[in-house]
């Protein structure tokens, strides 16, 4: 996918947490005394939807663009994305003075598609359930030899991610916490890989846990099967943020050795942690990025008698999903 | 009201801060590139919304609690709040394993007394409109022997919500920005008071703006009168945080030689920045802490060409209020 095919490393997250330092939010660990009292644990949520474009996706996308080469600058970037890698590329393409061109579902949530646009990236959109989106977007990247930025699959947004990994255990140390466990969504598994790397440097007694919707397993049955699997094409999901076909081969190869394991959430318990993010935590959280909370919530991820980092990935939701989530209570 | 009547200054914040360090949360100063690029300016948003209770008022409340003497811990604290003053108070006194009564309006928001009871307080009611809420309340602590815990008019408390302003002038330092205006949601006039010390100290160019309800503007007509007057009775309004009958007697001599003015939002205003608050920054907002907010959106305070912080003070709003705001949208 891209000219550099090697494994990253904890070394690798640790150079981008520096190379993003300045451009990213260190967004905040929060905590609450009344759903800690109701869980009867410690639980700390990482409020990644106060990032910069309002998700994890940032991260990344700075530190793969940041190492552009002059030549590569001029050319442009593009990337394919369900929408908040679209909108990381779009708006660190534009911090970088670089051009941008965001391949995207045409029926991604309609704020995700202008705010796309508003960050200044032209954007070609394509069927979900009838084209295949790699194909489109790496054929308008040959047309105009643009470098693809991909979503996950890829050393240094791998290690972007992982900068969040790196943070939370930081921020946990800062207050005299030790991690027992560590829950994040689970889509391409970029997220999760970057902070498998983070957490097996940093913290290697602590639980890494992946999370994914129901019927968007493919990392749970691909970690069971010893191969990557894909999701059923007929599958759907309020998740619109985690619903990739199937694991990348780069964040499988580092989740396969690294997660303790991947827990599922339905549609109504992500509505559920997003109604609890909105009136317990104050922060707006998208159905995807709400779905390690919902693990933590239904106790599908034990945070009882334990200390358990929760990753809240991204706010990028559409009104009236938040509506829905609101109306649960 | 409390046996130290001298006027607070920018010393008492300072030492505010050293002794709320650890128990407050140090909040977030968030930015939009697309708010800024739709303002023309740079705005920059005190999410204070993730303090402890979910409110700039906890600041006070640890600032006033942690100054209690052995004998007066033994006796309790009692405090007379329309809501975040209350699960304040309440969450403060549990800290410093202090027992407290709160006194609320019994129409407060459910959400609202509920987390009060939660937080461990006993709770008793008033009828907000037919009764004297500082009448209740003294009744019950001279009854019981409680000392109590002003809402705003009190030197510890004024000095412990300065601690917001003093934190926004090194965050704006921190990405070295120096603000040219500085607007916060002004009710018994404790946070606008606090801040106007902060400020007067460390940025004393910068414009100080307090914000109001258009018809609980009792700040922005005593500023007129040279003293204080006293809002309508009659008037009701959805910013249920910011409806004192009258600015303090401590609060308004601050503000009456340091405040650069006051200007006014409708409800309509306040809901559309809470509906901004959530899409834009991923923050709920309940809607008195939001009319500051509001007042840079509808450009009331100017934000074209220059940088202003503005403080979202509270986000406890029940979840009909956020629907209603997520509506307008």
């Amino acid at each position: 996918m891209t000219e550099d095919v090697r494994l990253p490393t904890a070394a690798d997250v640790r150079e981008a947490a520096d190379r993003i330092a300045g451009h990213a939010v260190r967004t905040p660990l929060l905590s609450s005394p009344r759903l800690d009292a109701r869980l009867g644990g410690r639980l700390l949520i990482k409020a990644e939807s106060l990032q910069r474009v309002g998700a994890f996706k940032f991260r990344g996308a700075v530190n793969r663009i940041s190492r552009l080469t002059e030549e590569e600058r001029a050319r442009g970037v593009l990337a394919f994305s369900s929408g908040n890698h679209a909108q990381a590329v779009a708006h660190a393409a534009a911090l970088f003075g670089v051009s941008a061109v965001i391949v995207m579902p045409e029926d991604a949530p309609a704020v995700k598609l202008r705010n796309t646009r508003e960050y200044g990236a032209e954007v070609v959109t394509y069927d979900r359930y009838t084209e295949d989106r790699e194909g489109v977007g790496m054929a308008v990247a040959a047309e105009r030899g643009m470098v693809v930025v991909p979503p996950f699959d890829d050393p240094h947004v791998i290690a972007g991610q992982g900068t969040l990994g790196l943070e939370v255990v930081q921020q946990a140390r800062e207050r005299g916490a030790t991690l027992d466990a560590f829950v994040v969504p689970t889509s391409g598994g970029g997220l999760t890989a970057g902070c498998a790397l983070a957490l097996e440097a940093e913290s290697p007694a602590t639980e890494l846990w992946g999370t994914e919707p129901v019927d968007f397993d493919d990392t749970r049955r691909s970690l069971e099967a010893g191969e990557r699997v894909r999701n059923d094409p007929a599958a759907r999901s309020i998740c619109d943020a985690v619903q990739t076909e199937t694991p990348g081969r780069l964040t499988f190869g580092i989740n396969q050795r690294l997660l303790t394991g991947i827990v599922t959430v339905t549609d109504d318990e992500a509505l559920e942690a997003m109604a609890v993010a909105m009136t317990e935590l104050k922060v707006v959280v998208e159905p995807g990025g709400a779905i390690a909370l919902a693990a933590a919530l239904t106790g599908r991820v034990e945070v009882e008698g334990r200390t358990v980092a929760v990753v809240c990935s991204g706010g990028n939701a559409d009104p009236g999903v938040l509506v829905r989530a609101l109306e649960r209570l």
